[in-house]
């Protein structure tokens, strides 16, 4: 472990200086922008992806000293460190090994004297065939009909990715199976679920690394009973994704498969191994899902071996450090121009927030001010016609535009005003960060736009699985970069346990009352006995 | 026009004064909530919703100078202003007659020497027996068949509020009708949907005020150009939700029907005109649409005459601007533990943003700093799962918790860890917002929960459609109040128009080129220039 110090660093210091004359009227985005090559000089391509941060509040000077943080820092060696399988995950002594998951090449990574990437490949050696048996109606239900719904069990890391890949490709999805999420423990979302698939053809894949997360486990409980009762044997009817050796896996004749997953890789990493592999080969076939690991490990290719001033995400950590902890941007938008990229946002809005919201550095050490960004996001145009407003008038916040050259379809567009719809789509996308950059003023201030306001553009020529692969593998690596530049561990997320225990003990006091009518939640705080009250009495008075 | 300004008010100081003392650790919201009835002091029941703000970080001091505020900025007058019809939206010089859309009362609403009630019900009225002849099948398609699908093609306001509402009453869609949203200009919308869809079985219903919106206009023109290209009559197969007068009013014969909105309801507060009307009545039948226009109208009655000590949004709006100007949080997550609000966070993260995010103050004057609040969230406990980890121990921001008494569906839950689901989802939300605001010290700095992390929490009895209602006519309530807190106008959003104007100038630089290739935009600034290069060559390079 290094002895930096985001925080304590000298190069902190001088770069709140940087943002302080980044601040002074000179330092206008207008002014930045209108420079010669501006674009040349700021934005880069690789892996598959051009990145642009021309109209980002940055000049050469603050980019020569946030590249001279990630030396200070020792970001290359912690993210070669990470994709060698060195248990950078300090806290829970665990690799990082989702670039594993998809890395075709033939070195191994070996920890604790095993080598995760051939255990990763057994896995998707086995889900290759399990899709395709599926697919050829060879592997079947209880009461011999081939399968037409999977419905994805599981929450957090085990559904936002891949309910992410799976709208960005449901253009690909032509197996003839639908795709659901049964993610939250609330009655509705299995209520909703249930009314829309056909029992006796539906295949559950419950997803859970230790099979105890409680959500999942009370939704696969409800799962178990509810197919019995409908006279269908659920174990014909279930695969799980889980670690080796949990109660999920394999060998108690209760699913019909297990995969499993590992220790080294993280649940918001996870889209990549047996998580994402099993529901999107399904759902889109092996082969698709396999492309879309390929573009993944072209941007990890890309993040691992590109120098610092070429390296995307490693730019685009640079920048989203340098605008949340120096120009004090607490949060950014996502917003793609492309509608099957609708769940990134959520999906990244996971994956960051739970990596990097944290208030302790890697060593242990409190920080000076929290890191992490809070990320939200729709899809554009609809993002203008919703949040927009503020963004141009009220506070002010980075956004991360995403734009695709090519679109998926080959639907005729037709021409409105002149243009097609991917024109008119594209037409606003520039008109966004211009206007947002530029601003404009006028003599009435309701009309006034100050502009100033900070954007980077991303750019892949397509939506093809690989594309899809190389943007997530983006924003894992962007996020990783992130986290070692602040000088923390991205990896575990010990800010959701206080919640979890404190459920546990309301929960304890629910089943009593279950029990016991006479249970009156007197241990309990008197807010939440009111709640209590309120909820067994189902009256708000 | 009153002459109180936002910032430059006396009490704007000793509110700021107050918040340094929050800040100190006396105030600690573990302290606070310890006091003898808190919640009694800190909550309100009231247009059948409850309303806790207890974890909030005010006490009554606080209270008090925020209720003095109300007085200062002339509110509760303000509202009944705009309930009376009066033109409070004084830059476009219009009424904002929401409330007039759900208010079953015989008094007018007079504007302009025109009875806006009657107006409104004059349209209910046409939409009772559309909706009704649809589910009867005796308005039908060109080829005689039932409508089975229902798509709306709006964006913005003509889109968010319906999909929230048509979202939460999902239980209750038993027309034999889907319903599909077409908002984006995105080809990838439209395939999505005309891939979903039966053509001579659908229903589009085109909703635009000016009938001029760019990617409605652009998406109505490519539905009448497929619907003929499948041998059918798109005018028999469209009705229209615009002004009266509007392109795309009755009379040319292009479509079945025509139901008018009205310059006095802004797009982001028209779900309970026409806007929602049309679609929900036709996705779960006019009788329940009218239910949740009467739950709507309970809590409008609420707003406008429960003294400012109970009156929920108006409290909640205080602790709004309290947190946004006072105590600095520039972002409030929604978190409902009710999977059918799924939408709720994105239409209010519209209906808020747009009206709230503004530089100005209704005289004009330019604030001191920017109004508004950045609004995202996804349901629990999903949200748990996802960005929950910085809520607890990254930079902290106030969440609305929202929880409902009794669920939508009977379906046997079962009994996990000795509770049901709607417990267990009860005991998550108790616990996120007590952690979050009593926190755990650690030795370990990565364990330890500073805590002073302020919620509300609001809970309904059921998600019948009137409580639907009442969610809804609350936030717009207290989005308004906090914008007459603020001084700004919520009813305009001229931050929207400069990227119109930009996107105009580069799509008319599109058209150039696709009437003529050699056209090579030397007039484009050189990023813009890269980007139509970029676009019209369909490779990154």
């Amino acid at each position: 472990m290094t002895k930096y110090r985001f925080h304590h660093d000298p190069l902190h210091r001088r770069l709140l200086e940087q943002a302080g004359r980044m601040n002074g009227p000179d330092c206008h985005l207008e002014r930045l922008v209108a420079a010669d090559r501006r674009l040349d000089a700021f934005s880069a391509m690789g892996g598959g992806v051009f990145y642009d941060f021309s109209r980002q509040r940055v000049d050469e000077s603050v980019m020569d000293l946030l590249f001279e943080l990630t030396e200070a820092a020792d970001v290359g060696r912690q993210f070669a460190a990470m994709a060698a399988g060195e248990k950078v995950n300090v806290t829970e002594n665990r690799a990082a090994l989702h670039m594993a998951a998809r890395s075709f090449s033939s070195s191994p990574a070996m920890v604790d004297g095993r080598d995760a990437k051939a255990e990763l490949q057994d896995v998707l050696e086995q889900i290759r065939p399990f899709s395709k048996a599926v697919h050829q109606g060879e592997i079947t239900g209880s009461t011999g009909q081939a399968f037409s719904h999977v419905v994805v069990v599981g929450i957090g890391g085990s559904y936002l990715g891949t309910e992410f890949v799976a709208c960005a490709l449901e253009a690909f999805a032509d197996k003839n199976l639908s795709l659901d999420f049964l993610a939250n423990v609330d009655i509705h979302n299995f209520s909703s679920v249930w009314s829309r698939i056909v029992p006796e053809k539906t295949l559950w894949v419950v997803i859970s690394k230790s099979y105890t997360t409680v959500e999942t486990m009370a939704n696969e409980d409800l799962i178990r009973r509810h197919m019995q009762a409908v006279g269908l044997n659920p174990a014909w009817h279930m695969v799980t994704v889980t670690s080796k050796g949990s109660p999920g896996d394999q060998g108690t004749g209760q699913e019909l498969a297990a995969f499993h997953m590992f220790d080294f890789i993280g649940g918001r990493y996870s889209v990549t191994s047996a998580v994402g592999g099993v529901p999107l080969s399904l759902y889109l076939g092996y082969e698709r899902f396999e492309r879309f690991l390929k573009g993944a490990e072209e941007m990890d290719r890309h993040a691992l071996e590109a120098p610092p001033k070429d390296n995307l995400p490693l730019i685009a950590a640079l920048i989203g450090v340098w605008n949340a902890s120096f120009l004090g941007y607490p949060q950014t938008a996502i917003v793609p121009y492309a509608f099957p990229l609708r769940k990134l946002a959520a999906h990244i809005q996971q994956l960051n927030m739970e990596s990097n919201g944290k208030s302790v550095d890697a060593a242990g050490n409190k920080l000076d001010e929290p890191a992490g960004t809070m990320i939200f996001g729709e899809p554009g145009t609809n993002a203008q016609h919703s949040f927009f407003q503020l963004a141009h008038q009220g506070k002010a916040f980075p956004i991360d535009f995403i734009g695709v050259l090519n679109p998926q379809t080959q639907l005729d567009e037709g021409r409105f005003k002149g243009v097609g719809h991917q024109q008119e789509l594209w037409a606003n996308l520039l008109a966004q960060s211009t206007a947002l950059a530029m601003g404009k003023p006028s003599d009435d201030p309701a009309r006034s736009f100050s502009g100033n306001r900070p954007s980077s553009t991303i750019v892949v020529e397509d939506l093809e699985p690989e594309s899809v692969g190389r943007l997530l593998a983006f924003y894992e690596a962007k996020t990783i970069f992130e986290a070692f530049v602040w000088g923390i561990n991205p990896f575990d997320q010990f800010g959701v346990e206080l919640g979890k225990v404190t459920a546990g003990k309301l929960r304890t006091e629910m089943a009593a009352r279950n029990r016991d009518e006479a249970h009156d939640f007197s241990e309990v705080d008197p807010i939440n006995r009111r709640y209590l009250q309120m909820l067994f009495n189902g009256r708000l008075d």
